[in-house]
């Protein structure tokens, strides 16, 4: 079987692995399914083959045998519902760690993507310095609450898993904001998830992609 | 089995079925699951029972023999999983079902959820009325992008799943926008999601509790 995955051309962060592929890279290394990357520039999202792929014109998306997924939370869910490693065997541990997935990607996520928004697309309207202070405090409020639930523990429910895998993606984005770092849990979390191997090679697979001549 | 979902004691929108509980409700008349409902106040909603529950102090949350979970997707994704009814039974199709549960709440609800913040939360901020149409603009290239890809179909791929319930929910919270109305093939399909009898019921259900003396 052939997986092939859709990534930037030259992803917009230079490489920093904020970019969705990297966490379908991750959940690929976790399972140690071998893939192809094929990369595609912004113009290209835009064309009809791409949109074929995802109606939306965004990376990644996912090909296997004939299968086509769009959306990274899906793809990295497909992939931990057909191979070992990503989901508990136990279905209420498995139905937990979904429910994780989707608290990083509809709960924890939009206040952040409403500050990157706000401290890039936005940065120079002259709304950009009022409005920063609130939007950084919804990012705030959400991050109290993820700290207080991980509490002292590893992961946010026993083991690793594909729930821990996306809230860590969505927190790496808050990275250069310096939030993170008002939370000392969930910079260690962040940590222990970068330090994983699987973490390492997809990062470094992403750099090198965006650091080629 | 008993299962118990928890609701606002008085939603915020005064019965519009915009609040979350509508779309456990209307996934679990789908597959035919009868439920109980527990209704939180908002202070209730802080308390550490809750939280427990739900470490973002949000609704709905779902309990069934012992599996508590929360956020909305996830329990519409249990509820779909677990019953027939809201999911293909072949797999690349339950698979692309389930990519449109998590583009509706990853790709569609975020522009949504800045547009509500935008009319409500900051109505009354000296940038409201400047910065509104650069968030409607956000919404409107996702509907593009969506009206494009459903087409003249009735649902998004094939009959209805759990993908066009979580969709369907999403595009109801930008009605009073206008925004849908310009969109004459996304107001028809939200209107087929309204038109079922199982949405008719969870909207009238949750109305009852919003409008009781």
């Amino acid at each position: 079987m052939t997986v092939t995955i859709t990534a930037f051309d030259r992803s917009p962060d230079g490489g920093k692995g904020l970019a969705r592929d990297t966490r379908v890279r991750w959940a690929l290394e976790e399972v140690g399914q071998p893939y192809e990357v094929r990369l595609v520039s912004f113009a290209a999202l835009k064309e009809p083959a791409h949109l074929a792929l995802n109606p939306f014109g965004q990376i990644p998306t996912y090909e296997e045998d004939g299968l086509v997924l769009f959306e990274t939370g899906a793809i990295v869910l497909h992939v931990a519902e057909t191979r070992d490693g990503l989901l508990p065997m136990d279905p209420a541990a498995r139905a937990r760690a979904i429910a994780w997935m989707f608290a990083a990607v509809n709960t924890v996520e939009p206040p952040i993507l409403d500050l990157s928004i706000a401290r890039l697309q936005e940065r120079d309207r002259p709304w950009a310095a009022g409005r920063l202070p609130l939007v950084e405090e919804r990012v705030r409020t959400r991050l109290r609450q993820l700290s207080a639930r991980l509490g002292d523990a590893d992961w946010l429910d026993g083991d690793f898993t594909a729930g821990d895998l996306m809230m860590v993606s969505v927190l790496l984005r808050l990275r250069s904001s310096g939030l993170l770092d008002e939370f000392p849990r969930l910079s260690a979390y962040v940590a222990r998830g970068e330090a994983r191997p699987a973490y390492r090679r997809a990062f470094a697979d992403q750099l090198a992609v965006n650091t080629r001549p």
